[in-house]
């Protein structure tokens, strides 16, 4: 048997293990390409997100996926590595200040990995799951943050000086939650192997309550069905 | 005695323990920051350049000093970080040629790290110690980079959001390497305790023929001066 994926292109595509990066995964695929799955170990509350990560690089059919430990919590300032807790039923709805568990730079910090990665590899695909909606307070997830990485990213390299140009993906930027699980639902993502909650239990059990719990609720409510994560865990 | 560095400035500044970046720590010192330092271990043939950074630090009163960890080697792509032979005895001269030492992304990852830091500290001012003349070859140490960078670093943290402007200082971007020892020489930096060469040996002298060391020598010739830290060798 020949192996048909020299043909297609490479990405490389941040890989959180939650809802979003799985939903950017599965379009990756669908779309043909050859997917360089990266995620972080940057000192998360929430680490089991890279179980449920390794999961699924492994049922897409990743050409690899690399896991790379950042030490973020040098830095504090952050819900999601510091010692501050996790707020817990938070209107959602309610705007847009920033909350705690924005972690500094983050998405510049990862995106450079990944950056450095496609030029190893020659990509010139890189995805990313922001989504400008419901993470409206998070400063690294809006448009005009992410045009200006692009720019950066298409001065900053070996193959930008050879006139080659990068394209950063985020298919998901202007999508409501509700139309990404519809989404990823159609391309075979199982959702009940994915990790949104900020403050999971030891076996990676939602909390419910968090920001990233109530917006995932909303999303499969908003649909009429019942999210499989939590349909796994009620029958654990 | 009052501390009286609680009115200046804080900056954060990419610290690696080469000539550049110790002239850069001087320069910032002398214009009354609060420097934090930050360099980093990222699979670097040269990493006895820690060594002199933490000297440097402690020589020009850091408040702090941080050493990342970061795991660049995944990624393979460079003689500074992979199994490729550094080059000796090139011609310097040549061109633009990107050398085989260009680490990808490096100034992009670094500098994500340093933006981070800012913001957790509040500070507005970055300082990197690169250089388009004699690095010309590396892309990310072009100004329209630097440019971009920035650009994008003010879209990203939530202090941007809140209307502060980051300023990224790239104050040795247009000089010679005399020009550089002839600031730092004139703020006290004692060059024998920094480091430059990519391939240096165990106590970390300098090999005397990769492009740094070259860059390095050509510079304190055109000062009529010997380099103290062939001295420091020479005596050892």
């Amino acid at each position: 048997m020949v192996d048909q994926r020299g043909d297609q292109p490479r990405a490389v595509i941040l890989l959180s293990g939650g809802l979003d990066s799985a939903t950017v995964l599965a379009l990756a695929r669908h779309q043909g390409y050859q997917v360089h799955a990266m995620s972080f170990l940057y000192g998360q509350r929430h680490a089991h997100e890279l179980d449920c990560a390794r999961a699924l690089a492994n049922q897409f059919g990743v050409v690899a996926h690399r896991v790379v430990t950042i030490d973020l919590t040098v830095f504090g300032g952050s819900a999601l590595t510091g010692a501050t807790a996790v707020p817990k039923d938070r209107d959602v709805e309610q705007g847009s200040d920033i909350p705690v568990t924005y972690v500094p730079a983050r998405n510049t910090i990862f995106l450079s990995f990944g950056l450095a990665w496609a030029e190893v590899l020659g990509a010139r695909d890189v995805f990313i799951g922001v989504n400008a909606l419901d993470y409206s307070g998070y400063p690294d997830c809006r448009p005009a943050y992410l045009e200006a990485y692009e720019k950066m990213a298409n001065l900053a390299t070996r193959r930008a000086v050879e006139g080659e140009t990068l394209t950063l993906h985020a298919p998901l930027l202007h999508c409501s939650k509700a139309d990404i699980i519809r989404q990823g639902l159609a391309l075979g993502v199982d959702y009940g192997q994915t990790s949104s909650c900020y403050d999971p239990g030891p076996s990676g059990e939602p909390c419910g309550h968090c920001d990233a719990c109530q917006l995932r609720q909303r999303g499969f409510s908003q649909l009429g069905l019942r999210d499989p994560l939590i349909e796994r865990f009620s029958h654990d």
